[in-house]
């Protein structure tokens, strides 16, 4: 079997939306959160940290990446909405970074102002493989954008030096990042500029991993001083975090911390399918599935706790303390996209457009200009351990910014490059992954194709595709069928056809002409989702799902406490489009039945004989537009009442 | 309104058990844990420690205390049972105690040895005081148990040198405890001595505590080095934590570390009680309603989170996080008994009984050898924060001791001395706060009164109880009735009598016969209970409970995982004794509904209408039993179906 990459996925320059759920919050991001981003960079001190004629200023061991990342997204906008004031702040930065360069091609502020001498002796800990990661794919995104060429031959040059420093060879450190992200990189720069030299030394980064002696116990018995990260006596469960605690293509359940590991397995997956490695594929269909099938939560998200960031156990998913990191999500949607290319199926872009519609969206305010770092499905009264902190009575809401700020321009970077997710492409078909108002132009083998969606999707069913060609093109068309759709159906041309669907895709082969148009009804009503019987934190619970939008309660559309409320199965529930409402969005009604706060008085526990159970209204919104009014408690999941 | 105490408790010498759930554990107390946990105590050094003859060995800043708690547990035993091995080991530590006396008087083998220079100089975070309360508890309890003084000479001298150093006269600090508990013990040294400056001093620290300018941040600013416990930036919220931001008689929502808090508010209400003070009262009530009626678990569990082993905010009580620390449990009886004494109240006797055979008695395995600290009223798969440690895979497990090892000598010294809480007197009326069978020795007035208890209690709701008097005593016997008892029965000698019940207790006055008997019963059917609205983690789930007795479903019982059971209101529940089972006790059984986990394979979510919900059935044992066969999964709350 071959693990050879078979799809390419759509250049994001060429896939536009227009407005609708994408198109809109990438639009905001694009408008309001990259300025914002640049501006909290800047006030934070992380640009001046960068230019090393600055003398005395604090810098950090991982501020470069915020920076980079921040470069990175911007320039994924610069190439679809060129922008002069955003382009001039981009380019000053990327100025910083080639000349913070040191003459050997080392690029890090912290450690050339810092700690010159402690340079590549602390990897489990001090991110120096992960901001030259960020750095890379920050350049090949800034030179696509702006073909200017310096940063980009900057990080060149550092790869090329890390390549002496790194690897099996006699002198070589035997070393690997703490903190996984280069991988993915150096495949990224491998595509760009075709040296496979880049390509391996992404492999040996990845095949070293977890080899015994281990590399971050040697190089901490190295180090003099004591400090944070030079733990002697780490054990097996520390290397697991950074899943380092056993070679990559033994592992079988996703563990550690989770962006690292999404990281990781992002880069595996993209090494398989350039050198068709299937026993590396394999690794990853193990992990996709501990990950998707054992470990996510219903909105995509993944790491269900914050002691290390990551992954707990099998179906431990509780909801009040679920981390599920924004980054976490988005690293998910990476690591699904790169699966999809390989073997187009439909449960990969089943979990992307999950995490993508709720997980991920929920990271940032409709406004653009506050995030979600953790992204619990509920919220209550007391202690919220996903929530940064241990303070009392505080409930939990988006934050203007972090110590940490990986997620805000994590965020920025897949907003501003979302259409690549889109469609993908082979020399004699095309695909259709997600959908959203707008349209792509695509290159089949040379052949130019435009697909025009018109749809008002996630919140209605029908999509129309406008099929654009030059002259007619034999080509298949494959649509992706959700898993959650149990009834679609496909016209073309205004005559419904049958069309075989094959892995959660329907393929219509035709010679396409100009103006063919395709008709889709994705039917969605609203479901109720139970989870597996293991997960202790849903027992008796249901989560209200349409289409791919997870819903949940929020206190300040109710009376009752949202915790309190019971949903009968039999309740009727309606979905209604409200455009006033968060932007424009489909909310779900109906009546359940809850206990009365007034009737309680003074006790905290009563026979359930004496408290009585009162019908009470219950309004659903999609999750991922919680907290944009007054912050309160919050479930997704609500206590079932069973039977017709 | 007085606040002067009204009853006395009865000598614990005096109470005698024959069998059931106290006389059992209280049994098992003695002949097995309280040798148990001195041998954990030589072993672990922490008896070495306190032998300053000894150099170089390790010691610790609260390992005194643990030492001291097994003193006054084991002379509480050797004061109703005696036995020669134990007392020479008491002796043997007695005498360590006292010949680590400085000639000043001051006692604490870790200042002693380690750091003289350095003695009351972090009140906040030595635990000096502390362990000089335990001190006196400890000394008191063996003079009583072996008239020997040496000792309680000892913390005499302790105490009277503690006078010279705190207090607002001049040249004194005005300092107060980190961790609260001198409080207590000095009223208690104040009535066996008779000597009014223990009152005095007590009352100082808990008049002194929470005054501005705060003592322990201006400790702090003295201190030179940099320790844990030298916060300079401590906030607000720092304060809070050890019951330290107001004056106490301001308070009116119980908050921080909840062993501390409860131990002050113990002492207030001493203080209260021996000064006809209402307004330490006043404080006393509002901050019972707190702990009561908005912050304690079912099983009488208080302090909901481990970030400070404290209090949280009103109706958080989350299950599977729940701290609910032993010590907490047995710290809220302490202060339910105070509180009973100074204002005969059901409810106060109600959660001593509900903190009693629920969430103190889970501390300890049915073998007397192993221990809770937390107390969590929900266990799953995952990351259990309650379970002071982040291993991923581990189920919780009561441990054979611990390294902070307070729980094991609180529960030595409550089980011993257990008599105290059966009964009360005044001068012509007699109080039966529990029933168990036994008898108590009463003294009313100087008029001897034996009551003898005849009962299956708690697990049958039929107790007789018999009267033996020199000579026709008229006095008034109070009897419980329990909170959670709808109906009960009197008879007198076989005849129904009517009784008013005022404020939780049934009084009969009569002139008392030697033989007289007294039936009562108090009906005990199967309730479900729930929980305040606002408690989330509740919210559409019921507890079951039978008499004091909350139940719990345990996984060794159970095919269907726990957690996804659901109870339908309409199922019909049985009781039986099974004498076998967990040394005899009452369960549970009954039919719910569970999702079959057989049918799901490869899914994590899936549309409610597809998976389905099969009869299964419910087996609950009380949560005190639990974790006493194959460690697994736990539930107190089910998923409820309402409806008749």
């Amino acid at each position: 079997m071959t693990a050879q990459r078979r799809l390419t996925p759509a250049a994001f320059e060429d896939v536009q939306f227009d407005g609708g759920v994408l198109g809109t919050r990438r639009e905001t991001n694009r408008t309001v959160s990259l300025m914002d981003q640049y501006t909290k960079c800047k006030s934070s001190g992380r640009i001046d940290a960068l230019d090393l004629t600055k003398k005395g200023i604090p810098r950090h061991r991982f501020w470069d990446s915020d920076v980079a990342k921040w470069v990175e997204a911007a320039s994924y906008s610069l190439s679809t909405h060129p922008d002069k004031r955003l382009a001039a702040k981009v380019n000053e930065v990327a100025d910083l970074f080639v000349a913070a360069q040191q003459p050997d091609g080392y690029i890090n502020s912290y450690f050339t102002a810092e700690e010159p001498e402690n340079r590549w002796t602390n990897l489990a800990g001090m991110h120096e493989l992960y901001q030259a990661g960020h750095m890379m794919e920050a350049a090949v995104a800034h030179q696509k954008a702006t073909g200017r060429r310096e940063f980009l031959d900057a990080v060149r040059k550092f790869a090329d030096y890390i390549g002496t420093v790194f690897g099996r060879g006699k002198g070589r450190k035997r070393g690997y990042p703490g903190h996984q992200e280069i991988e993915l990189a150096l495949v990224k720069l491998y595509r760009v500029t075709g040296e496979k030299r880049y390509l391996t030394l992404s492999k040996y980064f990845v095949d070293e991993r977890g080899r015994k002696p281990f590399y971050f116990y040697e190089e901490a018995a190295k180090r003099e001083k004591e400090d944070h990260y030079n733990r002697e006596n780490m054990g097996l469960q520390d290397y697991a975090i950074l899943q380092a605690d056993r070679p990559v293509r033994e592992m079988s359940d996703a563990r550690g911390h989770a962006v690292r590991a999404l990281y990781l397995y992002s880069a595996m997956a993209d090494l398989a399918g350039e050198t068709d490695d299937a026993e590396l594929l394999g690794a990853c269909r193990r992990l996709w599935e501990s990950v998707t099938k054992r470990q996510m939560y219903l909105t995509g998200g993944v790491g269900q706790q914050r002691v290390f960031e990551g992954f707990d156990v099998d179906f431990s998913l509780a909801n009040d303390t679920a981390y599920a990191e924004t980054c976490a999500a988005i690293s998910l949607i990476f690591f699904a996209h790169r699966m999809l290319q390989i073997d187009p199926r439909g449960e990969y872009a089943d979990v992307m457009e999950r995490a993508l519609y709720n997980g991920v969206l929920s990271g940032v305010s409709l406004d653009g200009e506050k995030y979600f770092y953790a992204n619990p499905l509920a919220v209550r009264a007391g202690v919220n351990m996903a929530a940064h902190h241990a303070d009392t009575g505080k409930l939990y809401e988006r934050a203007a910014w972090f110590g940490c700020a990986c997620c805000p321009s994590n965020l920025g970077r897949l907003l501003a490059s979302l259409g690549q997710y889109v469609y993908s492409t082979e020399p004699k078909a095309a695909w259709v992954h997600l959908y959203a108002a707008g349209s792509g132009k695509l290159d089949l083998a040379g052949k130019a194709v435009t697909l025009r969606q018109k749809t008002h999707y996630p919140w209605d069913e029908k999509i129309r595709i406008t099929v654009n060609v030059d002259a007619p093109t034999n080509f298949a068309l494959h649509l992706r069928i959700p898993g959650w759709c149990r009834k679609h159906n496909l016209k073309v041309n205004g005559r419904g056809i049958q069309a075989a669907v094959t892995k959660g895709y329907a393929a219509v082969q035709r010679a396409w002409r100009d103006g063919d148009v395709l008709e889709l009804t994705l039917s969605m009503p609203i479901e109720r989702i139970v989870a597996h019987p293991q997960v202790a934190s849903d027992g008796g619970k249901v989560a209200l799902q349409r289409g791919p939008i997870v819903y949940c309660l929020e206190q300040c559309d109710h009376n009752a406490n949202v915790h309190g409320i019971l949903l009968p199965d039999s309740a009727k529930l309606t979905a209604r489009y409200e455009k006033d409402l968060l932007g424009g969005c489909v909310t779900i009604s109906g009546k359940g039945v809850a206990p009365v706060t007034a009737e309680w008085k003074q006790a905290l526990y009563h026979r359930a004989d004496e408290a009585s159970l009162k019908p009470t209204n219950i309004k659903a919104v999609p999750y991922a537009l919680w907290c944009n009014r007054t912050p309160g408690y919050m479930t997704v999941w609500i206590s079932r009442i069973p039977g017709k």
